[in-house]
Order: C-alpha cells, then sequence, then structure tokens
C-alpha cells in the first residue's frame, strides 16, 4: 500500500515556481500579483487566506489581502473587484468564501473576469474547462490529477469513480478525468448500492464532506484512491472521507488526509496566478 | 418493447409553444425573433437551416437566416453577429456549422452573446448549465431529457449511461443527468469492455456517430435507450448508432431514428428563443 503524500511533489513544483516567477518577473518589469478578496472575520477564512498570501510570498509572488467588514455592502465589494479586473499589474483575483448572507453566490460568481479568474469560479471559466478550451482550471480537482500524475499512474483506459458532485471539486473533476480518457462513474448521495460501483474503480477520488466514509467495502483491491476530503471524526481527529486505515486493507495507494490532496489545492492556485502574469508577456 | 416517439410531445409541445408565442407577442408588441448566421452552401445545412426557418414561422416566431458567401472573412461575420447581439429586438442567434476552415471554432464560440445563444454553445452558457445556473440549455440533451419525462420515466436514484463525449451532446448530458439525481456512467471511445459498463444502466443514451453500433448484448434488459445518432447503414437507410431491432430484443423502450430525438432538438431551438424573448417582457 503507496501513502501518496503531497510533499515531494509539493517541495519539487515550488522550486520549480520559484524559478519561473523569477524568470517572469524579469520579463514583466513586476512580481506575479495576486489579490485575495475577503469579507468579514470567519477564522478558518483567516487562516487560509493567511497560508496563501504566505506561500505566494514564499515563490516570490506578490500577494495581499483586500480586507472588507463583515457588513460591507455587495455592491462596494462588487466595485473593489472591478478596480481589479481592471488594473493591469493584478494577475489573479480570488474571492475567499464563504461570504456573509447578503451576497448572492450566483452574482459573485460574475465578478472577477475570467482572465484573472484563478478560482476558476466564473461560469465562463467553468465552460472552458468542460469544453478544453484554454483557461484556468479548478484548483483542487486539477491538484488531483496532478498528484495522479506525479506518482505515475494512466487514467486512459481506466475506470475512474467519482464520489460527490460539488461544484467545486466533483464536477469539474468527473469533466477532467473524461478529458484524461478515464471511463467516469459519477456517484452521489442519490447512488443506490454505492459498493457496487465504487468496487469497479480503478480510481476513485471521493469529495462528499463525510468523515471517513469511505471504507475497504467501497474499495476494489489494488485501486488507487484519491481523498479529498477534510473534518473532523468522532475523536476529533483530522481525517479526510476515506477510513484510511479500513481502506488501505484492499486499496493499493491512498492519499493521506492531512498532506495528500489539501496542500495540492493552494499550488494550483500560485501556478494560475503565475499563468496570469505569464500570458501578459510579450512575445 | 415501447417505441419512444417523438411526435406525441412534438404535437402537444408545438400547440402550447403557438399559444405562448401569441402571449408573448402582445406583450413585447413585436414577434419572438431567431436569427441564423450561414456561411457557404453546404447542402445538409442550407435543409436544416430552412426546417428551423419553417418551423419557427409556423408558431408565429420572426426567423430569418443572414447568409454570407463561403469566402466572408470571419471579421465580416463576426461583426454582423455583433450586430444582431445589439439588436434588441434580436431574441436568439445561432451559428449554423459546419463553417470554412477560416473560422476558428474556439474564436467563434464567443460570439453570440449568452443572453442570445440558443444553441447553448457559448462556455459561459456550459458553464451555467454545469453549475445549475439559469441559462439557455443546450438542445439535444436537454431534449433527450424532455422526452424521458413525456413518457413518465423517473431518473433519480437510477444509473444512467451515456456513451459518446461530444461537447455538443454527450458531455452536456452528463451534467444534466447528475442534476437529476442519476448515477451516471461516462463511456466512449477509450472504454474497455464497454458492455460491462452499459448493461449496468437502467437508461442508456447513445451518441457516437456510429451507425447500429449498440446491440442487445450493451443492453440491461428492460432499459430505456435513447438514440442521438443519425447516419446511413450499409443497406443506405437512415439509421441511429443503435441497431433498433436487435436492441429491442432485450431494451424496455428505445427512441426510433428517425421520429426520436432529432425532432426534440429543433423544439429546443424554439423554447430557447421564446424563453429569451420571453426574458425581455417587463414584469
Amino acid at each position: 500500500m503507496i501513502r501518496l503524500e503531497a510533499r515531494p511533489y509539493r517541495e519539487k513544483r515550488l522550486s520549480e515556481l520559484k524559478a519561473d516567477v523569477v524568470k517572469c518577473t524579469s520579463a514583466l518589469g513586476r512580481k506575479p500579483k495576486l489579490r485575495v478578496v475577503m469579507v468579514g472575520d470567519h477564522t478558518a477564512s483567516a487562516i487560509y487566506v493567511a497560508n496563501k498570501e504566505k506561500m505566494a510570498a514564499e515563490i516570490g509572488m506578490d500577494a495581499a489581502t483586500v480586507k472588507f467588514p463583515e457588513t460591507a455592502a455587495p455592491e462596494e465589494v462588487a466595485r473593489a473587484v472591478a478596480e481589479l479586473n481592471a488594473d493591469p499589474s493584478v494577475d489573479g483575483i480570488l474571492i475567499q468564501r464563504p461570504l456573509p448572507k447578503s451576497f448572492k453566490e450566483e452574482d459573485v460568481l460574475l465578478w472577477v473576469h475570467p482572465s484573472k479568474d484563478v478560482d476558476a469560479f466564473h461560469p465562463e471559466t467553468v465552460g472552458r474547462m468542460s469544453l478544453g478550451l484554454p483557461g484556468f482550471l479548478p484548483c483542487t480537482p486539477a491538484g488531483c490529477l496532478k498528484l495522479v500524475d506525479f506518482y505515475g499512474y494512466d487514467l486512459a483506459g481506466k475506470i475512474a469513480c467519482v464520489i460527490g458532485r460539488s461544484s467545486i471539486v466533483g464536477k469539474p473533476l468527473a469533466q477532467l478525468l473524461l478529458q484524461r480518457d478515464a471511463t467516469v462513474l459519477h456517484c452521489h448521495s442519490r447512488t443506490k448500492d454505492l459498493a457496487s460501483i465504487t468496487r469497479q474503480a480503478d480510481f476513485l477520488f471521493v469529495a462528499i464532506g463525510k468523515p471517513e466514509f469511505v471504507r475497504a467495502e467501497h474499495v476494489k483491491p489494488g485501486a488507487v484512491v484519491i481523498d479529498v476530503g477534510i473534518g473532523k471524526n468522532a475523536a476529533n481527529k483530522t481525517v479526510g472521507d476515506v477510513a484510511y486505515d479500513d481502506a488501505a486493507k484492499v486499496a493499493g495507494a491512498i492519499t493521506p488526509v492531512p498532506g495528500g490532496i489539501g496542500p495540492m489545492t493552494i499550488l494550483g492556485l500560485l501556478e494560475n496566478t503565475l499563468a496570469g502574469a505569464n500570458a501578459k508577456i510579450k512575445p
């Protein structure tokens, strides 16, 4: 049983990114620039945002957070995002979720211009990915595939099962797997006899937000299991959607939680921001 | 074995649409307006376009085709589409494919504004559908679901298999099936042991462009088979992707070709155009 840790990929990739940021900075005469927009004081969000800023700074990017009070009007935040859209020195914009209830997600999705949409949430960005057109890829699903690639697995012609159908992970992941020539089985809360489907999968991707839900019975012997979940179990331990020790009895490989897919997401954000900056370099 | 013909749905729906067009025309003070843009003299296209115009006119819409010679520059056609975008009396715009080789599909996809994108080809429209946001639905995949609904089938919790992954049918169809709470198995040319997957499906959707490819061996006993293909077999007979007589030995129901999904597509176009017009009625 192979433990698919992000660490070796992350170290390799961060040093590559650092070198690429130096090149980009030299070509543009400025650092790649990421702006995170945050509304309110959500504790977990503040930690995520600080992490994003810190990692971006570590590889030489100009990253900062534009903060608004919990009481900010959506129009005020929208105006600030429009200014960032219009600012040619800004390469990537990310609106940290969750937002206060006065913000309608359906509207907010349209605020960040697709050319700076490093979170890949805008419908046009989503459609571009679905159609296989150039554009930013969503960080977590793309991160799953990068880790699979890094460990040398080939998805083409294989059966890949996705459990979960969120707009952020399950749905785009299924679409990216299809582009990799996998046969895709897409399961969710309404799937009957889940194990009978998931046990067919050479690659099992789990993104349901239910701590330790997937067990040995769901896994085909030798399968590669990618755990996108992160939560707490009854013993208050940080775990994924996969009961690691139980699934490990049959799986060929599993991503641990923490230390598996989690770190891939922030890497994707940095890669997207760099790509946004690189797109501005005149040939 | 039930033959899932479009005719009864089509007749019912056309008379409903006629009534709705009267209401819309009265509210707007003008008819719902569809403009088809066609470049060159592709024979099949000319027939399709004439059909679209004819059916739109039959239900009281203002439909016409803007024709360009085969030699027209993409920029010239793009300008004409931009004018249609800007014209508030135009509710739906459709660019007929195929286009001459000088037209880059990646560019053309962006020409029709999402608010008039009745073919649902623009990446933003594609993303909206994927995210479940309001917007035009692609005519053929949505037509498949409408026919399934019309015949009283419920997809929720069932296993639906899609064979084919085109951007026009297979991919959006899989996404719409997911929204209907089906467990989705998505197969294509790279799928190994295809029948072992397709035989699990309560609903089998076939859109691969291979005449009479799907046979009894691919079908679960009693399954509902939706045939999106249209082509000619060795005997030069118009057939679908399903070998109807053979599949009928095990299927519970099959859409015939012609007379099944084909007529649903043009209905979808009319529905989208009407929806585009209705969106302009002041409350």
